[in-house]
């Protein structure tokens, strides 16, 4: 539960409950098995050495990353299969570092335009080792990606530069609107996708080996076919908008943000010292507000600021006194732990580690 | 200008125009000064200690800070007068540390309850220098502080409890609100909030010998009164929503965030490599947008994931190629700076110097 947390924390602090993460992770990978997908877990969500090993040792065949830089991080501590989930656009420096990456691990990266091959291409000409290229189509998302339809023309440039196109990739970022049968739809809109991108491929004569789609509201809704490797991120965690819209439950909430009642300005409201700058203030327009308080989780987090969170009761409620530390899960997982340096892991309320976040803040 | 940007830029990455900078903090302390303000500009904005050297090389009386932890980094790096503008609840890790601050630097502290002050008489018992106390009131943002009529009776405690209280603060974040009226508005609730709390006091025989209000929005719109002294932070760099309240003008912008368009889904549409991860998404809810383009002033950036900015062009509008570096102004330049560990700075599109954002993280 990772509302039970340690005495005497010095808030606000990221506190995670080893057992629920542990169980997250578990659970992941043995749907991932029992569905035959493999399964690439999103790194952008810790940004942590300790838990990328977790997922490995889970079964894993590799993770995704967000940026170069991320990468980088991650290479360093010892990961040696990893996928850029972006498209790429390499300047002369990120076209050094990636040459540099690519002589020590396997990488694939992700590329949305002929322009962005032909970059990559050029980068990695003369490497030791031969980076993967997945072309991005878009399911529905409208954020990066081309028409799956255009899929082979981008891939045949990448292979007639001498890139190794080896598939495409898609996220349904759709699957997180509100309404109930929002996942359903985003995941057969990524099988779509991905089987119209192999076919594209495939008129050119190049072989979709790799199909990658997922995300933590639509990687357990994939039927057999196209989708074969799924990039989840957020369920090692989950959060206040996976709970929203009902891909966990409260008892799947591994990670908190520990905060002070600093302020009790009138019966129905009390401040919390957790604000935008420890929390960070992504939400879906659909969320009602900045977060859920598993002990008072009829409470509104109405207001965020910096460092205030104004919390309103219902009618009549009682109120918890000033100093009390309560824990208070975040919209969105992925940024707060990009505020934070650190992780601090608990069991039953009882402080086990610290786990540096060591890609906190590898945003390049 | 900020949208002068150097070459080979590592993006996205923050870059501040070092004249605009100057220009900003002598303008305001030019100001305060004609108004017989005394200023203390908030260091929240910048956590920078060159910054804040500069600030008060032009005359600041001090700095104010969020948490003991940016006040403890700023005095590390010499910063010897400095207020805590928070209700500070001391737990007894912070009650230690504020101990150790007041034997270094001249500091005041915020309370906005009666167990607040008493908690703090009990920290700061024995210490060689005296710490001093504003009572946080509430001028209408509705946030913490108490009623101006009620600040007396906080201060009255923390007096018989053997703290030097010394006056009332409190924050017009109303200030921010979009209708014309709002800043001049706020103004005046300030004013009467800080004017009602001295009196409050003087009824239980203390003295309010500081008096202290401001943000950016208001900083100028103060008359001769009761406010005695000014803490706004914004100032130093502006941003998007100082841009839209009108209390600043594009020539003031002087922090940018330094962005590689990675993808063009569409001709009226392309993507920018930084995302609320780099931007934050502190948004106000009258803002159209997610940051401004000075080069592109009628693009709207619509949508913010966490590496990802989309931006949509007017009908017809040409769009920038892909692999340019474009300059996008934060909405709220305080939530960027939190998450970055270093400032570009830069003259006339060369760079000049990289300062570090010191206290970055440091949030409790």
């Amino acid at each position: 539960m990772v509302e039970q947390l340690p005495e005497g924390l010095v808030t606000p602090v990221l506190v995670v409950d080893a057992d629920v993460l542990d169980r997250n992770i578990a659970r992941m990978a043995q749907a991932a098995r029992t569905g035959g997908f493999a399964l690439r877990p999103h790194a952008k969500s810790h940004k942590c050495a300790e838990i990328a090993g977790r997922q490995l040792r889970a079964g894993a065949s590799g993770l995704s990353v967000a940026t170069l830089s991320e990468a980088e991080v991650l290479a360093a501590a010892g990961v040696d299969d990893l996928f850029v989930a972006c498209p790429l656009w390499l300047d002369a420096g990120r076209a050094r570092r990636l040459h540099r990456l690519a002589d020590k691990v396997a990488l694939r990266v992700g590329a949305d335009s002929v322009q962005a091959v032909r970059r990559l291409a050029d980068a990695v000409r003369g490497s030791d080792r031969r980076v993967e290229v997945l072309v991005e189509v878009d399911c529905g998302a409208r954020r990066t990606g081309v028409r799956a339809a255009d899929a082979g023309r981008v891939a045949e440039a990448g292979a007639d530069a001498g890139l190794r196109v080896v598939g495409a990739f898609t996220f349904p970022a759709h699957g997180y609107d509100h309404d109930p049968g929002a996942r359903e739809r985003a995941a057969r809109d990524e099988e779509q996708a991905l089987a119209e991108a192999a076919e594209s491929l495939r008129e050119r004569g190049l072989d979709a080996q790799v199909l990658s789609g997922g995300s933590t509201p639509t990687a357990g809704r994939h039927r057999a076919g196209p989708v074969g490797e799924l990039r989840p991120g957020v369920y090692v965690f989950n959060d206040a908008q996976q709970l929203a819209i009902g891909t966990c439950t409260a008892d799947d909430l591994a990670l908190c943000v520990a905060t002070t009642v600093i302020s009790r300005p009138a019966r129905d409201r009390f401040v919390l010292d957790a604000g935008s700058k420890v929390l960070g203030a992504d939400r879906s327009p659909w969320v009602t507000g900045h977060g859920h308080l598993p002990r008072y989780p009829d409470a509104t987090v109405t207001a965020l600021w910096e460092h205030h969170a104004m919390v309103r009761l219902p009618e009549g409620a009682p109120a918890p006194a000033l100093g009390s530390v309560l824990a208070l899960v975040p919209n969105h997982v992925c940024t707060p732990v990009n505020l934070a340096d650190e992780l601090l892991i608990a069991r039953g309320g009882v402080e086990l580690d610290r786990w540096r976040v060591a890609a906190r803040g590898a945003n390049t």
